[in-house]
């Protein structure tokens, strides 16, 4: 096995600790909460009093002021556990990072602190019942009132990460509706706010403890001071979704390589154990050069995500090498895990085993953040080779 | 398109009606049924009591008397409606014919009927935990009584498909133990004998309505008349699971086929209605050819199936042809689900879509029956290539 | 194993004889053949008078008046010896054809004795170095003098399989440029007209022994008698093509079936006395599950060609079928002889070995005679989904 | 795309040169070289000349005493031509380090000048017709005579690259033939002794320049001194093997990925010029989702050969590694080779076009320096999954 050197000694007691928070805090609770549809609210403030929230945003926001790559062993832990309900990726490292980036002093002042200590979730609302991934075509709108003093939001989303007890959404609307892309602007919407209601949690295939929900917004008043950035980054919002994609994908991609190493770890626990025929199933052929073929992909993937996150922390990565790593690494994911299922055998489909839950859940890496097929567009025309 | 030929007009008039009945008497309920884990026990009865059970038992033990191709079309009915809660195949086409294949006459007389009227669940128990799909390996035992009245029964079994609802249950059992295979025999265990436990119903990562569940078995006494086939019988079970595995397995790739086709007649639906970036998804040449290849493999499945049908019919059915066919269309029923899933998008993951739900349930018949890997073993030692 | 019904007993008989034939006339001399980049002329005329020619012509024009399914017979004789070199299947069955079935009284009385004995080697020229597979494409014309008494082909033609023996040849050509495919007609074209010239033998990675060659056209008087069909077939030859092509195409798979069953048999006799690491290759598990799948594809395939055979006989076999059976046969034999050139490990890439020769032979099944990607165009145009 | 930084200026600058020497001395002879069977000899001495042979090996023994870089860089030059006739890979990256890590220091100063000229060409025997790659089962014996003045050398091997034109075998043999893998020596074998004959050329499937020839020992006296690293090397040669399979295995998958590299390059010079359809090729989504897959792949496994020739740099690449990327690279680059192909359509197949020959080349990839499977093995063993 080739070692790992992207982690220092830092990276690596972090990971620790964590571990022992989803140990202590998550894990024993994770079935209850996939029964119920949603995480405990409580687990997001012990996460933030514990200094787990926002590890990346600067200290003087409330953050840890660390590098990137403290994010990168957050979540490996999470994907290794299999607690996929737990949302602290898309909350600390893409809705904060937009604030952070974008927000005018005052927003960060006011929301990164209540982010970082769990006061608030936050979330951001992107995808749309008729619009799928294509943010062009967003119908969401948000017309600025004529005394300039509020946005007037109008429309529908759906398929929203931690949407349920979100109390921060970023929305995605249409700021100049006849502008297109460049008609596009973000606003920071509280839980509260007039008109803003959120729909029923959906019920998912796998992911049974994520409160994916839709969020309804009707006449929603939104302050103008809401306007993530303020007033000069009105119109802008397309340009800012497009600078963050590089590292929103690489993080399906970290998850997706860490999972896929945990899934083949329980399986080859579990062949060597399980005898059938008079044998342990790790003693046949089939079952070792299944497991070798995955282990060897795994490992490339492995590699591959290490130097994708070397470079992001450069900022040197480019958005055709995130689509090539959301892409290539969460099929490898879902081949994996379904090939351990099938090792598994009938233990394998019973959901109280982790790698069915893991089966189950790696389906949607898939299809979120882009689907596999945009990925597939973005990185052909990256190549040269324009669709119509 | 190839016309099919393998029904007749009684076959299609028969599909019609028990359509009717799916559509009236199960899809309103299925997914409550999923909820509960359970399908209602009446569905049972009302089947029983519209003649939809046991169709190919003679008409004297309260059958149709009808040929297997009305089970067939029946089959397909229930997996084109995706209510795989229902487990009237089991019940019918494999536990009703092992006791005509080789039940007393006394046996006959006081069970097909009960399992015609739907007044009695059927079941069969082959899977245990330790042993998996392997018969050789049962540890279960069935020790005749000194005096030879009974037999007492020892042992438990997992995986048992309608185990939960079931009133009489076939249990394989090592009549013999020492005799490995050859010591096998089967016994009509009923519910409510004193011992015979049910286990909690198994939660499962799909069949959500499929109340699978595990038997136990704790010095039951089983009358000796409750062998099957009676005396004459004891230690010749093993013969008679071979003999009924190719029309067993036959029945998986029936089920994966009528369900594949109609995951691909949702997935046209929905691609030719669901815009993207300006078209139908239906208009881009990367939905085109996917649904080209899925459809090209179900045609071919499908004409190999029917043959398979026309020769179990004739009963020339051998077990490598029917090892081929559940192998083979099993892998290709969760393949089409999978790219079905993902054509459409994020709703292909949430669980009120029928193919969401299609999709989970169609992963564990690469494993059920035998999984493909033994089926693999038994083609492959057919072709004269011994495993060790 | 299905035991296969398509033949009867006078079928397998002229297979046995045709057998004997490729083995005394062929097999000694295909490895010389594959040298010198085509077969002897002599092998045509030998066949021709063992009534090896024509087989389903009616006995007036020299054939046997036999039904289709003894070139079915023929050809997968030639697929199982691997003897690609022999084009008597598109000189039998594609070029005659054409004749009989669009052709004047006349023309018919003149060539079809000829194909039939061998004095003649049929050809037809479609695919053009610009155009491709595209019939619509088509850049040669064939423009009627102003006394219509013939037409002046110009053009050039490419990939044509029986091009170097050529000795008559259906050209498609536009006779109406302006019309697209409705201005298309068919020219007999023989060997000696003026201005017909013969291109290089094209050198290609497998079917060595086949005279695969480029024709020129410069300003060649082709008398107005030759149009295929006489005055009212002009601008009708794309109607003519679209109605052969599901027999063509079966014709591919036909072969595709064969040929693949062959490899597997080799394999297995290959699998069985080869040794490695103490054990026959016959005895991994690997190879056996390899051998298992493969098998079961190919038997899944024969079923689908067979049922294609009874349909094209009832004159029943759609466009949409005939494709499905071109494409996905033509990829699984492909895939089958990859998979034993890995099993015969380095003797797999020795020329020398049937095998290596399958292999290099099978790639070009994929893409001639319309290449798979065609093949799936034309499917989902079926199934209503349209291209742009 | 990812910047690589494998390479410095050093590496670069030699890469240039390198190519130029390829571009005159190699690739206007090499069609014909394809059709003699092997390259001509003067390219060995030119190559010599010009310092391109042995670069690695110190510069007291002649070489340029460069680190492993820049044999890289050559070995990507040599895949990205498609010159798979020029074997100096094996002659200088393996070959010439069996003498320099484990030669006498005689024996150093006798062959290595003499290989780095190109005065001698290297080649090592290892496979044999009954062993394959089983390096434990060799048949081939050397006894030392009674005298101990030499070893009598008998046996054959196959698949023997640059076979034809050796001057130097180091052949792999049994001098303790009961010790098993602890009997196996390394002998300096010599063309023009006594006995050592070359059979022919074997013709293959691609990589037609490459001489790869058999070789026949019958009562060779190879002199005591010519045991590779002298007396106290006797019995020590399965070891050297084993020490030097990373490095080795290595060379395959740095060629497998330039290989791939290079035919993704050529096909997408063609679909953009090509035109069917009346669009061009490249315009298909079918098309630019095929190149977007390969491209991904291609440099998923760019970033992990860089890696490992890091680590075999830095002397840290494992057996386990090394079989991970000899097996996933060149199933890679097959699959790259065989999906350009059918973007070319009919002109893939022709043996002219690069892609058609880059394609049969990259068949062998998988089957030499142990089969794929075997490095299966390897890896599960590696993973703590025992084979029997």
């Amino acid at each position: 096995m080739i070692e790992r050197t992207l982690f220092d000694a830092g990276h690596q007691a972090f990971a620790d600790s964590f571990r022992r928070f989803v140990d202590k805090e998550v894990m024993p609770h994770h079935a209850a909460w996939e029964e119920q549809g949603y995480v405990d609210r409580a687990v997001w403030t012990k996460a933030g009093a514990n200094g787990f929230l926002c590890l990346s945003m600067p200290e003087e926001y409330g953050g840890a002021g660390a590098d990137k790559l403290y994010s990168v062993a957050q979540m490996e832990e999470i994907a290794r556990a299999g607690c996929t309900g737990i949302g602290f990726g898309l909350h600390s490292e893409i809705v904060a990072p937009y604030i952070l980036h974008y927000g005018t002093e005052e927003q960060k002042r006011k929301y990164l602190p209540r982010l970082a200590s769990g006061e608030m979730v936050g979330a951001i609302a992107m995808t749309e019942p008729a619009a799928g991934s294509d943010l062009q075509g967003v119908k969401t709108t948000a017309l600025l009132s004529d005394d300039a003093s509020h946005y007037v939001l109008n429309g529908s989303k759906t398929f929203i990460t931690n949407g349920w007890h979100a109390d921060l959404v970023i929305v995605v609307a249409k700021t100049d509706p006849a502008a297109g892309a460049k008609g596009t602007s973000l606003l920071l919407v509280e839980r509260g706010m007039d008109g803003f209601e959120k729909g029923q949690r959906l019920k998912k295939a796998g992911m049974k403890a994520q409160d994916t929900s839709e969020l309804f917004f009707n006449d929603v008043k939104v302050p103008a001071e809401n306007l993530l950035g303020g007033p000069a980054m009105q119109n802008k919002g397309f340009i800012c979704l497009m600078e963050q994609l590089p590292w929103e994908r690489l993080q399906i991609a970290i998850t997706a390589v860490a999972a896929a190493q945990a899934a083949i770890d329980w399986t080859l626990d579990y062949v060597r154990q399980r005898k059938v025929f008079g044998q342990a199933v790790a003693a046949f052929q089939n079952t070792r050069y299944t497991l070798a073929e995955l282990q060897t992909e795994v490992q490339v993937a492995r590699v591959f995500v290490d130097k994708c996150c070397e470079l992001i922390v450069q900022d040197q990565l480019d958005t055709q090498t995130a689509s090539m790593a959301k892409y290539w690494t969460t099929d490898l994911q879902f081949k994996v895990m379904d090939e351990c299922v099938q090792l598994f055998g009938g233990y394998g489909y019973m959901w109280e085993y982790p790698i069915a839950r893991a089966w189950a859940d790696a389906r949607v890496q898939r299809i979120y953040g882009g689907t596999n097929e945009i990925m597939k567009e973005l990185i052909s025309r990256n190549m040269g080779l324009p669709g119509r």
